[in-house]
């Protein structure tokens, strides 16, 4: 099992939930944020943070720490020059929401080779250091890149960080990722911030409103910014999503002209919801990182619902 | 304050919640189910339950007892004919989620003069007297209806329950009520059952899916018969919410398309919920049931905010 050091960069909700998670668990840790008032707090806690970038990365690049970045879409390409500078040779990981694009930046900027992205499920509405968490992880999943290339012991690295802070690894290549999420991640936000304004649209309805449409609107209360951040950067999946909401939306309007009936919807949303509380994961063996097709096999398995719950250090030399 | 007993039809989730908290509250209180099966625990737990309308009506009629139907949509008639021929005098309300299309089939009924809906606006995902609970109308809004031509003594009977369940009273209007119940409960359930189709399109989707999946399907899971039940009885208001939902989610594509900015929805989204998040009440206070202009008032104070919190006894005849 890898201890490296880790080095996070933006130490907002995730990225200082990441901080506290591999402190907690053992592992040397220091991180930067840009502004030293937004992370105060964590000074006072007793983390290693600071609002010196380039001190940041020549530690980690002393110490081959793994740098996970931290900060938004729209910061991501300061941060990646930073790297490139001061940490060229790092292995490189990312909690940022989408994944194709962040990849996509990150060999633009000559950080392939030892990059691995990462994405994990959890979050809450809130932001921020102050909202951070070292239980966020706990059991949540944790999506690991399997793109074409990915590099074995920056792999072993990444999983090792996201069990280390409690989840279980979900091997995934970076344009299904994207698809995914945009069906359970960014398509909730737009229902969410849609629902919210057709509320509010009566003052008696929002007057009326208890745990139907609390629990419908709630993700849209999180910052506008990162809502905003999050669905552009997977504009293409999100519209693919989008448009099934809408066909599925249409052929619900029509039965209920038509027939005062939402048969159709409402009995295959059920199925649907509980197909959803009754996935089932299972645990990925018998392949390690640098096996001959470990990139297929782990996208095959995790595609159906398997999970990487512990990974052997790598093998000498 | 009056203390009338009360007499409960239908012991599923908001039935049964009603009658353990009438209990609670001291009332004389008893029940009745068309299925033994599923109250049989009502029994073992002390309640005065039972499976014979007639004896339930009859005792109704006996003792002014205000009835309180708790059926679903589908059974209303049935209750509506067994109300006519044995308790045609008592006071009557409901608890069902549509309030227009109850009174038309109670005022069908000849029931009119002395009914006053009812929607305590609570709920679980959960159904049946097992997920029964007194507490589930505390600090709820129970919203009793004002519709032209109410009984105030009705009305205090009503509104009086609604206080001893823990409740604020709102006063609306059915019309009023079914438009804005649409948007923030029947439309909050189809955009679930949306999501959940959406989500459950990919097996991989439904292995990443976390909080804002979880939240935004959860009423998914509920009965489908009711959640049928409660959108197809409010079709004409459920199609006007989602016409304006449709018009949003095509405007939200386009931007979406042509500009890779979801910044209209966003932002305006945002501030729906925050305004949901800041709304206030106030207490209506200066007008009693039966004043002049009584409803009229009423009605206007629940627009913009008003709730009832305790009643006057009525006046000496």
């Amino acid at each position: 099992m890898t201890t490296a050091p880790v080095c996070v960069l933006g130490l907002g909700l995730i990225g200082g939930s990441v901080l506290q998670a591999a402190v907690r668990a053992g592992r040397t840790a220091w991180g930067y944020n840009r502004s030293a008032d937004a992370i105060a707090g964590s000074i006072q806690a007793g983390y290693d943070t600071g609002t010196d970038l380039t001190a940041a990365l020549t530690r980690a690049a002393e110490s081959d720490a793994l740098i996970v970045i931290g900060v938004p879409m729209f910061a991501l390409d300061e941060i990646l020059d930073a790297i490139a500078e001061h940490a060229p040779n790092n292995p490189v990981t990312d909690v940022v929401s989408v994944k194709a694009e962040v990849a996509a930046a990150v060999h633009r900027h000559g950080l392939g080779a030892r990059y691995v992205g990462g994405h994990p499920m959890a979050g809450t509405n809130q932001s921020g250091w102050s909202a951070a968490d070292p239980d966020l992880f706990t059991d949540a999943v944790w999506v690991v890149g399997v793109d074409d290339g990915a590099d074995p012991d920056a792999w072993r690295a990444v999983a090792s960080l996201a069990l280390d802070c409690g989840s279980v690894v979900v091997p995934v290549e970076s344009g299904e990722h994207d698809r995914a999420v945009a069906r359970i991640s960014h398509l909730p936000h737009v229902l969410a911030e849609t629902l919210a304004l057709v509320g509010a649209a009566s003052p008696l309805a929002l007057g009326l409103a208890a745990g139907s449409f609390r629990d419908g609107t709630r993700v849209a209360s999180s910052s506008p910014e990162l809502v905003r951040a999050m669905c552009e950067g997977n504009a293409d999946a999100l519209v693919q999503a989008l448009d099934e909401t809408l066909a599925l939306l249409n052929r619900a309007r029509e039965e209920l002209v038509d027939e005062r009936s939402t048969k159709t919807l409402v009995t295959a949303g059920h199925n649907a919801r509980t197909l959803y509380e009754q996935h089932e994961r299972f645990d990925i063996t018998g392949v390690e990182p640098g096996d001959d097709g470990w990139l297929e096999k782990y996208r095959a398995a995790g595609r159906r619902g398997g999970v990487v719950r512990q990974i052997r250090s790598a093998s000498p030399g």
